[in-house]
């Protein structure tokens, strides 16, 4: 049960951001920006959304790392399980060199800023990595750990259906973040 | 050394804010719905910037806890030494006992959203902490612990003169955080 009385039928995160509108709006913008408007060729949307699962899952946030899961699932190929392999093991996942330095950088973000060491992003460099790239993974990093938190923290709850999460994903990928916004009073 | 080439003379936060002003829109307004427009009788401003600084400081974040920090002390009164006191130990701090469990609230934020127990959140309402003091606890909370790594895991280099501190805590107390967006192109 939720710490607070939430707007009911709404799982994970919606239930805080239906409840806080002002808050909210900001809150989705962030996420527009992160995962959606700097993609580019260098990351890829599918990559970021993947840094946004991976973080979530180390932070053992059932509902965002399965949501942002199917959104990378779904943009980069759900056959090919790359989310599941990362979640396993990213130094054994079938992503690029660069990604897999993206991602250690990413872990240590998520223990703490002072964890991420200079070795770590030279290693990033070394397969590819530009300023923009290291900027945006430590912010997608730095933002998970704060969504992950709001959703805990107030102890929402989440579905178990993984069909659930998988529509979840696909609108996630395909519609973004502001809409939520647009479609609600605020 | 920063992790990536910033704008120079740019302290802490500053210089990932003038890097990426796509990013710095959202990451200033939240900061302005949670730390100003939502402060009410319930929950002062002091009060929010209390949690953001006694937040930052348990992250241990140099630039975030100082500076928010100051914030509290203008806001509070500095020669009642609350946020010092606050950093050594929120139960004997010169703070009421609803904020004393709000602390505490956000003490287990900070360690991850699941460290929050319904023993916490009814002890705060107890002390007559209201839903939307809960909700906006953990939030800030988060949003620090976001805050904290975004300036860490990028390693920014941060002033140690305590005077510099003052007259930011006191600028972020009275002009708050969008006006930043207003002054830099976006």
């Amino acid at each position: 049960m939720p710490h607070i009385q939430l707007p009911e039928g709404l799982p994970g995160i919606l239930g805080p951001m239906a409840y806080s509108p002002q808050t909210t709006k900001p809150l989705n913008e962030l996420a527009e920006v992160l995962l959606r408007t700097n993609a580019s060729d260098s990351l890829t949307q599918g990559e970021r959304e993947l840094i946004a699962s991976y973080t979530s899952r180390r932070n053992d946030c059932f509902f965002c790392s399965t949501s942002h899961g199917a959104a990378a699932d779904y943009l980069l190929g759900r056959d090919k399980q790359v989310v599941a392999q990362t979640w396993e093991n990213p130094d054994t996942a079938p992503v690029s060199d660069k990604m897999k330095a993206l991602l250690t950088i990413a872990g240590s973000v998520r223990q703490g800023g002072k964890y991420v060491t200079p070795e770590q992003v030279a290693e990033a460099r070394e397969h590819g990595a530009t300023d923009q790239d290291i900027h945006d993974t430590v912010l997608i990093a730095a933002a998970f750990c704060m969504y992950n938190r709001y959703v805990d923290g107030l102890a929402t709850w989440a579905p178990q259906d993984s069909a659930v999460y998988a529509d979840m994903g696909e609108t996630l990928a395909t519609k973004g973040y502001v809409h939520f916004n647009e479609e609600q009073p605020a």
